[in-house]
């Protein structure tokens, strides 16, 4: 079968890898209906050491069950289902915390596993892992339903552990297609003052149709003083931190109300965060991690299959398989916000 | 009056200072009956630049309502009140979430203010600030009364904010008062297991009575090992760092369970933490902060009042007020846990 494969920097490739198939009875395999390209894979694509060996890419995607391994319940050949972007067997006790990235017997696609950038993908814990969804794979809703796999859950896990409510005042930091998904799910959640900071208009100005009620271009110093006089000098009781470079950690705890949470979902690209002697003494929370997207499919699915989110318009370009690395560039080169494939 | 000021690094001397008293309308004068030196006074003690002016110590006491300005409602002269260790109108927004640290009309004691380690304050805010005390100024349980000022809301706090519960287990990091103020404050909470570090045996004696299930009295990357060691390999739910140095947050950051949270009360003496990818991947909050000691007060006091529980146990020696620079070295030199001064 045909997947992605990225070399090192810059250096993606579409080539022929052994198909994909049962290795274990609790395995499944999926034939890939769509998956996408993450702003977390930019990072390998950006900095990654070339190797001859290469890397699996693609942990967002959803598909068609082709095989079920013998212990496999609860799903059927033919089943359309979404995977979150950690596969885990949602029975231990961190699953069920809804801490399902820390499941004690799952982990990342990619690697020594099929990545969702491919043509079809075994997913181990397949019964634990996937989620069924009750639409066919010619379904106007499946870019929506995608971004249940990482992008959109991720939004909503920064909202939630922020605390994001209708009485909090929010700032979301980055217009990426997490910090978008991070304004639609803060509106869900019934914010009513959310702050975008983010600089690209286009972007912006979708992030206003999913919610945001202001946007602040401003950086650093002048982005911070921008929120405060937006809030009265205070801040935002959350701020909802989607980039994870150190400038925009340093900008969240500028613009975090005394007593509230910053959280942080964009994968931290810094070792250290500034939660100095002021943070202190304002009581603030850092707060966040990796989303446990398995947790929060079930709750998310219904408001999508209702048409009262579109999280999918996130994606700007579509591609097919072949021109994966195409995707990249574009992306990389902010000419695409997020990248759908049709393998 | 005679109160305590300190002009550098282990220069702190009782003097003559201008008497208290009532300034602003919302003014209260509190004669101390007991007062107390903080594990945070020795951080000026160890490394003040030496000054001509000096500088007012004490932000804990209790004491007798002397003389009250014309617009304070709902205390009398002769009442007996205990301060919490920031001023605050306990009416405006912060105050009103529970967050009075953050009062827009509080402030430290100490610097232009009186402090609590001498035989008077001028109390601003008083009607918001000062809680009245049932008891009178003889009673047995003053020195549990007045760590409500600071020391036990400040363990509270910690575990409060760490979401400490009968489902969570709990680490404390540091065998001092707020450390042994923590454990108890975590057993109160219903907490079953209360891992205790520390190295001082007679310190963690009385955490054990306090509470603690555990002692670890191992450090660093061993100390961490010990308490993996004791939770099946996971580290607890909840930390409540009690130390405030860059090695205890590096510890707290060690021994946390994924998902779960460090709370830190000790006043950070460290810019910089490692909230890294590690942290960012098991979903570590890191929480807690300066406590609203005047959010708890009330919430405490029956325990206190019925003695089910007795804090005031954190301190093993009393000075009268011109002894304090004893009571000093002593801290400093590890002779006493905690020094209680009766002016």
């Amino acid at each position: 079968m045909r997947a992605t494969v990225m070399y090192g920097a810059g250096d993606v490739r579409v080539e022929n890898v052994p198909d994909a198939r049962l290795a274990e009875p609790t395995d499944a395999v999926v034939r890939v209906v769509a998956g996408c390209i993450c702003g977390s894979d930019l990072w390998p694509y950006g900095s990654m050491e070339a190797t001859g060996q290469g890397r699996r890419m693609g942990h967002e995607f959803l598909g068609v069950v082709e095989e079920l391994g013998s212990e496999v319940r609860g799903l059927r050949q033919g089943d359309l289902v979404v995977a979150p972007f950690v596969w885990a067997d949602n029975t231990c006790d961190f699953c069920r915390e809804g801490l399902q990235t820390s499941c004690r017997h799952g982990g990342l696609w990619g690697n020594d596993l099929d990545g969702g950038q491919g043509e079809a993908v075994r997913v181990p814990q397949a019964q634990g892992t996937l989620v069924r969804l009750p639409v066919g794979a010619d379904s106007a809703l499946l870019a929506s339903l995608l971004t249940l796999s990482d992008v959109f859950s991720t939004g909503h896990h920064c909202a939630v552990t922020a605390g994001v409510s209708p009485r909090t005042s929010v700032t979301v930091i980055g217009d990426g297609a997490v910090g978008l998904s991070a304004v639609l799910a803060a509106r869900r959640l019934g914010a009513e003052q959310i702050i975008l900071m983010g600089r690209h208009k286009d972007r912006t100005d979708l992030g206003r149709e999913f919610g945001a009620t202001d946007v602040v271009a401003e950086r650093g110093e002048a982005g911070v003083e921008r929120v405060r006089e937006l809030t009265g000098g205070d801040g935002t009781h959350t701020v909802l931190e989607c980039v994870g470079l150190r400038p925009a950690i340093e900008t969240a705890l500028g613009v975090v109300r005394a007593g509230g949470a910053v959280s942080r979902v964009g994968a931290p690209q810094y070792t250290e965060v500034p939660m100095d002697f002021d943070a202190f003494f304002r009581n603030v929370t850092l707060t966040g991690g990796v989303a446990p997207a398995r947790a929060y499919i079930e709750e998310l699915l219904p408001d999508v299959l209702d048409g009262k989110i579109d999280p999918g318009r996130v994606f700007d370009r579509v591609v097919g398989l072949d021109d994966t690395p195409a995707g990249y560039r574009a992306m990389a080169d902010r000419e695409a916000l997020k990248v759908l494939i049709r393998p």
